[in-house]
């Protein structure tokens, strides 16, 4: 025998193509599946998968995960008429609405320009985001991609596109993470840090 | 808002449910999941769950992985009427079976004896081990269980339990692994590598 009953071997397979899990992880997480105790685990996580596949789609405002055609956050009228945060991925979303920082809309592209990737402007809903600026009358739009090459590249792209519809346009700040020794920190950051230095109030 | 849509959490509690799989992970592989691309990804998970916890029970004589009622080790006639060797779980069996070193039958304990965890002599299926014995005439138990304190008590365990038969027992060499520097090797392992010596050949 060669290996596991074909069954479970389709199991840690299937497993195995989650991303960062490799067949060592796969092989366990199955192992752990097929006991006994775990029998309610399996048919709960395969009904979350179907019911996750089914229910959740993409808000048609701001391309965030939604359950109705327009998410919570796009729904909510004190979050209109404010400002709009630009983001490239719903994890983003969550992220930021952890600190209670924001409390105007998102807009999430889904991704981030990269020629290494093959991701070009045609594959972000970019188009999708002018018409949205052009409906609401926002104050700000807030660029917060990531704070590398290809998310400064996306931040520049969409400063560019946005510049004609004449909105106040901002990128969230780089500088030193909170707790952290400065003599940790690379280079590029602390120079972001100081060109970024704000006065110190009174 | 304060998190993703319900259908969406519900599928990170789950997946974080699995062993080693951390909140973060679990996210990450639910937005993997809920990608476009991953649509066809979600059912097969799904349906490999269900059929794997349909089809997969445990062999009545051997207590591995099977589809049919005896696993095709078990079933193998060539494998019979020559030695068992007694592991702790599935994947053992797998990782004996690679070598292939071991041409005989497998009996899997499904654990091992363990006071921390409450595992006691009764909740290991060793009634039924001693009576394939009985029913079998093998020429040799070889008792693989794991190489630390709980693996070592079980072994003895075992040994105790079926001296009365009278078959000829052994367990797998402890020594130093393969491809180890023994200057990298841990203290009571180079002890076990002197007590299981073996004389060089001429």
């Amino acid at each position: 025998m060669n290996g596991y009953p074909r069954s479970l071997q389709k199991l840690i397979e299937e497993l195995s193509r989650l991303p960062t899990i490799g067949p060592k992880s796969a092989e366990r997480m199955a192992m752990h599946l097929m006991r006994a105790v775990a029998g309610q685990q399996v048919k709960a996580l395969a009904d979350a998968l179907l019911a996750a596949r089914e229910l959740t789609r993409r808000c048609k405002l701001c391309n965030n995960f939604s359950e109705a055609e327009e998410c919570p956050i796009c729904q909510d009228r004190e979050r209109r008429d404010k400002s709009i945060c630009i983001v490239e991925d719903p994890q983003d979303v969550i992220a930021i609405e952890r600190t209670g920082k924001h409390r105007g809309l998102y807009y999430v592209l889904g991704g981030k320009l990269s020629p290494l990737e093959g991701t070009g402007p045609d594959d972000l809903p970019l188009a999708q985001l002018v018409n949205r600026l052009r409906q609401e009358s926002l104050q700000e739009v807030i660029i917060a991609t990531s704070s590398n090459r290809e998310g400064e590249t996306t931040a520049l792209y969409i400063k560019q596109l946005l510049q004609p519809l004449g909105v106040k346009m901002s990128r969230i700040a780089r500088g030193i993470p909170v707790g952290s020794n400065i003599g940790h920190i690379d280079q590029a950051t602390i120079s972001e840090a100081f060109v970024g230095r704000r006065e110190v109030g009174p």
